[in-house]
């Protein structure tokens, strides 16, 4: 049994987030999501919409997803030796550099292949958390227009 | 095989969706999920942020889902017409009046029994797809009122 890791933040769900995972899962059999924790998402992102316990049971209510854990605070490679997966996936656009995760790995003696997956194509312009924040901004800002140009 | 329907617009999901799927389900053994119309939601609510194709896909992933389709425009019987469910559940906060949807299916002769059901107790203040677009738009506010004090 091929066990794949996925990690992200995976807040405000999106149909890019269901194809990553999906992609993940057909490297494999059973696929593990580790979600970023608040204060991590804080640090490379912004702050989450979702706090990490309403992300965690969001990301369980998935189809694809057999198993989700919040990751550790400090060191991303805790989690990979519990887990143990066989492969590890990453997305797109996620930040990380393979090579650099390959080396950390094989220091601590984990044998888990990292493998990029490639971006949807031709998916709606939603797909994104920062794209849907983008779109409700931007309705909120038109309607505040209206109502300075109308009156309430 | 007892087959429940559930209908609702399902614009970014969280977990008020979650249970009340989940609470849907537990009266039979499948469960199909109607979504409005994009025009019906922007009739009884607000402009939807994931369109009626997008809302579709994303509602298909969850576990709790056996299918899901999107309703038709002006008669909303017609799809009840078609799947014959034989409980028709009802979330907490939905405007529909019971007795009216009962007159109304036995004028069409379909023998589905209308449930309503509980609100979700004690979850977070996240439920609620207007209350995730506020948080937002808070959010958003706050980050212009310091940029106005501080500065860019």
């Amino acid at each position: 049994m091929v066990k794949v890791m996925a990690t992200g933040t995976f807040d405000i769900l999106h149909l890019g987030h269901i194809y990553f995972l999906k992609e993940a899962k057909k490297l494999g059999d059973n696929l593990t999501v580790v979600l970023a924790t608040d204060s991590t998402v804080r640090k490379l992102k912004h702050e989450p919409v979702n706090p990490e316990e309403i992300r965690l049971k969001l990301i369980k209510e998935l189809k694809v997803v057999d198993k989700a854990y919040i990751g550790h605070e400090d060191d991303m490679y805790e989690i990979v030796q519990e887990i143990k997966p066989d492969i590890i996936a990453l997305g797109f656009d996620q930040i990380f550099d393979e090579k650099n995760i390959e080396k950390e790995l094989k220091k601590r003696n984990i044998k888990a292949k990292v493998i990029r997956l490639s971006e949807l194509k031709g998916g709606s312009d939603l797909e994104g958390t920062r794209k849907i924040i983008a779109k409700i901004i931007s309705a909120y800002e038109f309607q505040k227009n209206m109502e300075k140009i109308e009156g309430k």
